[in-house]
């Protein structure tokens, strides 16, 4: 069986385009760019929980490093460097080979560079961790949504959620909705651009990960204030919009996560500037409501009513 | 049970020192020096493979950090920053609880600050990624060792190796050896200091994770030289001293991983330096042979003839 050294070599070694020393030593070595600030992320994706055992390698790679591409666009800042740790059952160079394949194919989009990492045996576990920059004061934390900004959405909500829930027999899906659902759970792009477009713009972001109602909720609770989100404005996935009186299909909607679009807030004087990055990057960003001041978060239907909000997120141990 | 976020909320969000904006949002901030280059490491620690399942939480969490303070140290770099990656699986608050006292204790005593991470569900797994910071251009690579170059290695060695082997009833040992050798395997001591204070003068270090003779063929090879080293002038462990004649003795101190101590070159120029680093330091520094031109690493007994070594490293997948 190939030692770790050469599995390290064969498969994670590829040549770096801004980093001054790679994978190889104690410690990668890099040189920030004087002005910027230091966005630093991780993630940890767990067979099982995460993903399936049985997953496409190529897919897990790029997913592995598109949520944390996805967390670098919720602070406005450009991806630059990333480690990978990886815990495998058994060195299988197929495996290997195809996961290393989708992890180098979305990082070179990104212009990402693989700095270091650790190779290990153990239950399936892939760690990576992600560094990007962005200018000095300018990062889109969650904390700075102010009374009267718009709540916005990117793209599209709940085809990853539905392709979950198609997968685990809770709904049941047309093959053409799997087909088209399945790329938002297994390959989610980063809303990278969107990202660094919206520094000086947005006032808050985070990235919808646990659901458009959790997330939305840890802004409201960094920055101590309420939400109003108008319903009927979501950006609904196209196979959920006819199903919409069902209560699985709403709680995709609402609390399906994964799909990694990004939420963020803008004050109304800068509306028409959202729309035309929305233009620009052929991205629909939608506006879904408003900040208030106050706290809490209310959901109103089509008449301005209340709604009652089911499950609001996602707990990884709940 | 407690969600992800009390969790995190609970035990792993402390003061940070030196961060614009630590854990809580998609990413952490932190301005790098100026002048500064960022060094990056990261380490994955698997249950059963690196630790016993059932090891006391508080010297894991101790060991989880120090692996990686050793990487910054093996590149002359000041640790600075620090993210964690926990798979558990359970929530099991007194295990939070005593891991997280070990970490952040050896986290103030280093002044590094938690970052941020993440929290999941699944076979227990600890993921550390570390940053510290280096005057650019200075990082004590492996490959700058040169021909002539003592070698030299800080402390002793042997006794992790030892303890584990008493611990897998490899190697038996009376119970204060036991008690004098356990603190290397569970608590290691990083050679932080030494690493800063070896900036400028040595050419090339590597920290003593996977045993002294594969560690510094590692030098070797990256740095196209070939070493002698005089198996009699190695700073074995006192509790080897009077068994080196046991093969299995001599495999803890030639391949015995886990003592994180460091292994580094120099010109002899330098020698008196080293040694008043020692003296600063009180820490034991010892000159263990000579770096040559070629290739391979020769181990010379008394006499100056080669010995034969045997098993030369860990192998994570071997």
């Amino acid at each position: 069986m190939p030692s770790e050294f050469d599995l390290i070599r064969r498969y994670f070694t590829r040549p770096t385009r801004h980093t001054l020393l790679g994978v190889g030593d104690d410690a990668a070595l890099l040189r920030p760019t004087p002005g910027m600030e230091l966005a630093v992320s991780t993630d940890m994706l767990v067979a099982g929980k995460h993903f399936f055992p049985g997953d496409d390698p190529r897919k897990l790679g790029h997913k592995a490093l598109a949520v944390n591409l996805s967390d670098m666009a919720a602070m406005g800042a450009t991806p630059r460097w990333v480690t990978l740790s990886l815990a495998l059952p058994d060195a299988d160079e197929d495996w290997l080979k195809g996961f290393a394949e989708g992890f180098f194919e979305i990082a070179q989009t990104y212009s990402v560079d693989l700095i270091g990492g650790d190779t290990t045996c153990g239950p399936l576990n892939l760690c990576v961790q992600i560094m990007g920059e962005v200018p000095a004061g300018m990062a889109l934390r969650r904390s700075g949504a102010k009374p009267d900004d718009e709540i916005w959405v990117s793209g599209h909500l709940g085809d990853a959620a539905l392709a979950l829930a198609h997968l685990q027999r809770r709904i049941e899906l047309a093959p053409e909705a799997v087909a088209a659902c399945l790329p938002a759970l297994h390959t989610p792009v980063p809303r990278v651009a969107l990202g660094e477009a919206l520094v000086g713009i947005a006032h808050s972001a985070i990235d919808i990960s646990d659901g458009l109602l959790a997330d939305l909720s840890h802004i409201l609770e960094a920055s101590g204030v309420a939400a109003e989100v108008r319903f009927p404005a979501l950006p609904a996935s196209i196979f959920l919009v006819a199903r919409l009186h069902e209560e699985a299909a709403r709680t995709c909607l609402l609390a399906g996560g994964d799909d990694y679009e990004l939420c963020f807030t803008a004050p109304p004087s800068r509306h028409e500037e959202v729309m035309a990055i929305s233009r620009e990057l052929t991205l629909p960003l939608t506006a879904i409501g408003m900040i208030r001041s106050g706290t809490g978060l209310r959901l109103l239907d089509a008449a301005g009513q209340e709604m009652k909000t089911g499950a609001m997120g996602f707990d990884h141990f709940a």
